[in-house]
């Protein structure tokens, strides 16, 4: 077992411990409902007041677990010979910064009744996500970013940017720019 | 070492650190009982206030603990060779989804004592975890689900579904429809 | 690979995650010392009033880090053909259900000020840690408890026992007793 | 599979997990701000008022992260036929104790607005970190510490030594020296 064998196996490991907590830190960090009436109509709606929470919670849950998924089949690609080098480390280490900030911008968000500022602050982090890893993803292929942007490859970079530019002029629309990401994820024929 | 290989044992890692976090959030979320009187008889009568919280973190425990071994057996069906389709990982990731809503569904029914609603959102989410688990079970076992259908894999599923029903009419019975499936678990020979 | 090989690598796994999450939740679980003066003196005196909660905190990480030792020691003892039993698998649950409680445990007693009760209750954590470790030993070891009860590996749950009997009589004694445990795992030639 | 070999990499992933689950609860710490206003000039300051605290965390990752990287090297030092003693093992418990004290003391200066006190005990902790991972280096390499004091591996406890004797003198110059050990880790040519 060389040492570079290993030291793939270790950041793999690692990243997915990293992306296995925020997944599951998601729900725990969601405000709880609290419901002081007897009644069951009313316990209902404060239920629905949630579910915009419940939204942001599951728009996130997906997005997370669409970066393991395209995570695990880039290492995929690292030869059993492969140097892993340091850029792809630190490169690696970027893209978990802002990973591990979404449990939090999805907190944030939902505190403030889905203030644009804190929606703007969600979507710098998914942007901060799509194009880190992206980054990664250049240092592992060794090529430049530039040579991999195939459409599908630039949907997350291109999409998150336009929703973030978009925000604050029609709010709406930057909010739906976030949620199309992951379901070009699921469009038939997918090679990301 | 072929991918496929390399992905189940990606997948068994990353679903056993999700389980791993949820099952240890549980206690972590539990209200925190403040005793302000010096004398020990009260300070122990605010103790038994927090039984019910005890017994939930006892319930939501052992049923993940359930999953976690179910989980195991199940993964273990899939051949060295077999392969791991997409289904199966986007089955699992269902499955995980509802299994991190556990914790947070536990501490909302602690939070809101007991409130019929709340121990109805618990049943949901319950519901939840024993649906998804069935359709990654059919998915590994390339079997439509009816398929499955022996007894004992439909306890999940089928006395959640009937808690459900039940809670907003008869609320203790609702209660208790929750308690049997893992006891049904530990009857012997038991072979889910 | 035979697939109890494989059961023993996935619990090993499984508890080593438990394990490092509740090891890790001791410190983020403190109470946070607010510090509302700019006086330096007066900051410092804030501080130092958290000196039982970071005595606790030590305790409690010391004492967990003692159960992942003797953990891994015991499940080297499995031979690799050796049998994994569903009572080896749910008494280790035990174990780790008690030592999921340790985090809350700790929490609950800095928050009411190290109140009797409260270090009642985590005396009783730690005696149920202790007890169900021994009863995994002894699952391992395919003998009956009382067949192991070396004076060293009946420490833990004497003392705990001794420590919630001793606690309402004479809080001081009881505290200290709590503290032995961890200081007999380091006294030279210890074979735990 | 000899024991020694299996111990070593149990070590390793014990260590991976608690520092994973440190460096995602890092975010989710993070005090929230909570935008009051529809207007998003004052939303925007708002946040810009979290700027310090984004700061906080952005260091906290980064020292994490190198501990990360230079613990991973560390641990391939030691040979598939070396020792893992017990001095080893309770170095890098002494290590990870600290180690799970940085978010726990990154929240605290959050909350606290930088007051030097906090900043102070954020010092501490880092300073506890470099020495405890400078002991295990030496016991991983047999060697007195001071052997292996070339200018660079006593880089983090020199420079954590002198932010804490500065911060009470000049707060702002013990805050920058807090910055500069991870500035040196990316100095070209490193070879910690």
């Amino acid at each position: 077992m060389n040492p570079q064998n290993s030291l793939r196996v270790r950041l793999e490991t690692f990243t997915d411990g990293v992306i296995a907590i925020a997944i599951t830190l998601l729900a725990i960090e969601l405000p709880i409902p609290h419901i002081q009436t007897s009644d069951i109509a009313s316990g209902i709606s404060a239920l629905v007041g949630h579910i915009p929470n419940m939204a942001a919670f599951f728009l996130s849950f997906v997005t997370i677990a669409i970066f393991w998924v395209n995570h695990h089949q880039l290492t995929q690609k690292i030869q059993p010979g492969g140097r892993i080098s340091r850029k792809i480390i630190w490169g690696n280490m970027l893209f978990l910064m802002f990973l591990t900030l979404i449990p939090f911008a999805t907190n944030m968000m939902a505190e403030n009744a889905f203030h644009t500022i804190s929606v703007l602050g969600y979507g710098l982090v998914l942007f901060g996500c799509s194009v880190s890893f992206s980054i990664v993803r250049s240092f592992i292929h060794h090529t430049p970013m530039t040579a991999l942007s195939s459409a599908r490859s630039m949907v997350g970079p291109v999409l998150y940017a336009l929703a973030i530019i978009v925000l604050p002029i029609i709010p709406v629309l930057g909010y739906l720019l976030l949620v199309i990401p992951p379901l070009f994820y699921f469009l038939p024929k997918s090679t990301w």
